[in-house]
């Protein structure tokens, strides 16, 4: 009896927006409790999601990104109605008062669920977040090559 | 004679940007022309496309998304030269110079079509835009495991 | 003996954003370079990585979208940090301190791997950007079902 082939969800996540990580770990989330195969390519913004909370930079410009888009997951802002921290506020609470779990708790969730997470290495040389101020779970730092083989053998791919 | 099977696109609507909302509403209207099935999923920002003209919001963080974010598709903004209203107003003016259908009207010729409108289940109650704000021709709310079963049968996926 | 069949990638390049159009362009050649067959469709903002150093706009309002995002692929600013020119300026030079390619070079990569570039002729319609303005390598202005075409027979398909 020959075993069913598991379908296969890839992803590249660019954006660093509370709101689209949101979408990005409920898909993903999602599709691995159905029985998909998941691997989230996390790139620029999106390695934010990756992040530890750890004071990154090491160059001028390194140190400045690292100031003005610090922090970890939980720093994440929505792409819209942001003021100046506000609006991260305001969705935390909202989603709160639904029973909606929070950024991190849905990455614990993937993670659980055998979700691969992948961090870009160029954007990662680039922002100079170096793999130790990454959290564990992270499965391994690959180049754009990992993801096109990946991506040609998924039934689905997104970019978030 | 087996019939040839339809091909079949599904899209995750997650912007609310006008020029993102026409491109999404261009790609699934000239699926559905081409006879491929087409569904689009509503999520988050997407969700004012299927908006009638109605102030929402029960809390007072719902309120205030209702207030700051209102409106129905008329009220997209495009991602970029927004200038408080005036980005919206030329591009309708450019648009409607080269006989370019507006949002309204692109989004009654998918629904013509044939094209099936989600709205998402969790970020409606996130959001405090319940079903009866929308307009009728939204076929079902659902929840991310419905995108996940028709993504999966799907030729081609965006998230947009 | 049957030659294996090339894989295909489409993608639609809605954003002009520099840290955007850097993760279309990397992906594309390194679909290409693996030997996939890549075809990328560019419009709406994504106009302008095809774009000539050329003012363009013909009414008011299309001069006006000229002046305020005129330019060409190296007039491109990142969506986040942007601070009027500087975070272009920044990421250029971080960019460059770890010999990553700039977006020029990039998109050069890209066609000599022979990856065929498409400008949608609605928006270059609306924005009034005309072919003329344009990089000579753009291999066709086309309406969206071309790209619905491609689509269907692609392998893997993106928003961008």
């Amino acid at each position: 009896m020959k075993e069913e082939k598991k379908k296969k969800l890839s992803m590249i996540v660019f954006s660093g927006d509370m709101d689209k990580l949101f979408a990005a770990f409920a898909v993903a989330t999602g599709a691995a409790a159905s029985n998909m195969d998941v691997t989230m390519f996390f790139t620029f913004w999106g390695l934010r999601a990756l992040k530890k909370k750890a004071r990154t930079g090491k160059s001028f410009f390194g140190r400045l990104l690292g100031l003005f888009y610090g922090g970890d997951i939980n720093r994440a802002s929505p792409s819209k109605m942001s003021f100046g921290g506000i609006g991260r506020w305001m969705f935390k609470k909202m989603m709160k008062a639904k029973n909606v779990p929070s950024l991190a708790e849905l990455r614990k969730m993937a993670i659980d669920l055998g979700v691969k997470l992948y961090g870009c290495q160029m954007s990662m040389a680039v922002m100079e977040i170096p793999k130790e101020t990454m959290i564990d779970e992270v499965a391994q730092c690959v180049g754009v090559a990992t993801f096109i083989e990946q991506a040609q053998q998924s039934d689905v791919t997104l970019f978030i």
